[in-house]
Parts: structure tokens; sequence; C-alpha cells
């Protein structure tokens, strides 16, 4: 689908997020969250400044979306990006329900500023044993001993 | 690798962390974040308590030790979780630096009890134009010109 007048305005203020953010100790990303045309959130990347691994913009902008509207769901909203989000901020827009990304730079490009965002998408490509990341399970029956008690559980909320 | 006697112990808490956060309003997820033989933190699952998507027990268990550490640097650090990571956690993971994550039921048993974690998986393994959620793009020129501001920016810190 093509960029419209109004995907346009947001997509900017995205990256004019991202811009401002370098001078504020921030990471060179911006996000919008908007509902029905609203601007709900607006967030850059605080990784290093707030001592915070997962402060990546689109989920800095979800939280502050979520928080705002009172709701995890996010089904009725859009995201714009300053740039293609990494697997982490992808598996954040499944989880919130939104179900369209506008964005502007690409994957490619963080990389090519030292940014691991391609790296990561390779990693959770390969099988488990191929990853760089070790990865060891054990204790399964007690593990899946927490989703029968989950599934007797009444008051559960799906989500 | 084998677990041994401590993996048991910091995965068992991972569990009961899980099995506790059932009755407190939380989804069936724990995790503990470990550096050195030493519990930095534990978390369960909170999307639905605290309204937020990215509140999963992996992301707010590495939040909370990049909190109490003062660094988004966790290399130091080994995860333990209830259950293996959906693809926003072990992006987290990844971002995080931590080289080991050791887990106990798997995301076909989530799935199971209605997680979306292997649905989520299945998107990114996808060409960008085969996912459920719409991905358009533009402005890429503006979009990289954040990177050009970046990469001119004596004050940057690479992570």
């Amino acid at each position: 689908m093509k960029l419209n007048s109004e995907d346009r305005k947001f997509l900017t203020l995205a990256i004019e997020t991202a811009t401002n953010n370098i001078k504020d100790r921030g990471g060179p990303f911006g996000a919008v969250v908007v509902s029905q045309g609203r601007i709900i959130s607006h967030a850059g990347n605080r990784v290093v400044a707030d001592h915070d691994p997962t402060a990546h913009a689109e989920v800095e902008a979800i939280r502050m979306a979520s928080a705002a509207m009172g709701t995890h769901d996010l089904s009725s909203c859009v995201i714009y990006s300053s740039c293609e989000p990494c697997p982490m901020c992808l598996g954040a827009i499944y989880w919130a329900g939104i179900k369209r990304i506008v964005y502007a730079s690409d994957r490619y490009q963080a990389a090519a500023s030292g940014f691991n965002d391609e790296m990561i998408y390779m990693e959770l490509a390969l099988e488990r044993e191929k990853r760089s990341l070790t990865m060891d399970h054990g204790m399964k029956d007690e593990g899946d001993g927490v989703f029968r008690q989950w599934n007797d559980f009444p008051g559960k909320v799906l989500y």
C-alpha cells in the first residue's frame, strides 16, 4: 500500500523523533503509535540512557500507548517507525495486536551503522542448536505443570 | 549441556515464579536472571495486569536486572525461564548480550494453552509480503538520513 499524506505526516514525526533522540543520549530510532488518526505516543530508543536493552523506540512507544489506553490490546493502532523493526520489536508489535506498520529505513542500513538487527534475524532463523546463544532445556514436566495449573485456573485472562 | 544442580535451583525458582504469578493476575510464565551464581532479578508475566503487551517474564526480568546492575549489558548473565522464549523475548536476550538461556517448557506447550509464540515464530520466518501484519515502507532517504546524522555524531555510544 502506498503511503498517503497522513502516513507521511506520522512517519515524518517518527523520523524527527529519531533525529532529536540522537542529541538526547539515545539511539537513532523513533516510533509513533496512532489510533484512528490520533497520536497516542511517540518515543525514541533509550537503551543506553535508561540502562534497558529492551528500550527500543517501538517497544517504548507501545508501552506508552498501552499505558495511555489502559489496555495491552493495541489492535486499533498503526505504528510508524523511522526504521524496519528488529525481531524483538516485531514480536512486540504482534503481541500488541497491531495490524500495520509503516517504516522508512531498513535493517541493512541499521547494520551499516553498527546495529545488530540483521544478525538477530539470522540467529532466529537458525535451528536452536546452531545459534550463538546457548539454549539448554530440562525439567520439562515441571515446566509443563505450570500450564496444567493455568488451564485449570478459573480466573485466567487470555491475551 | 546438561543442567547442573545450580541450574536446577534457578530453573525451579523460575517455575515457582510462574506458578505464583498465575494467582497474582499474571500469565503462566516466570524468569530469573543470574550473574556469577547470584540472583539479580526474577519476574513473572505482567501483560494483562500492567496493561503492557511487552511485559513478558523474560523482558521484565531483563529490565529489572539491567536497572539493578546499572547497565544495558548483561553479558555476564544467564537467564532461566519456565518456558522457551517467544521471538520478542529471544530478541531481548540477544540485545542484552546474554549468552545462555535455560528453559523448561516449550513453545508448543504454550500454544496448547492459547499463547501465540509459535504463530509469531512462523510469521517472522515468512517473507515480509506474506505476513499477516501489513508492512508498508517509504521515505527511505529521509529514514536513512537519521543514520547519516548518527554516523557523524561525536557523542554516540554503540551497543
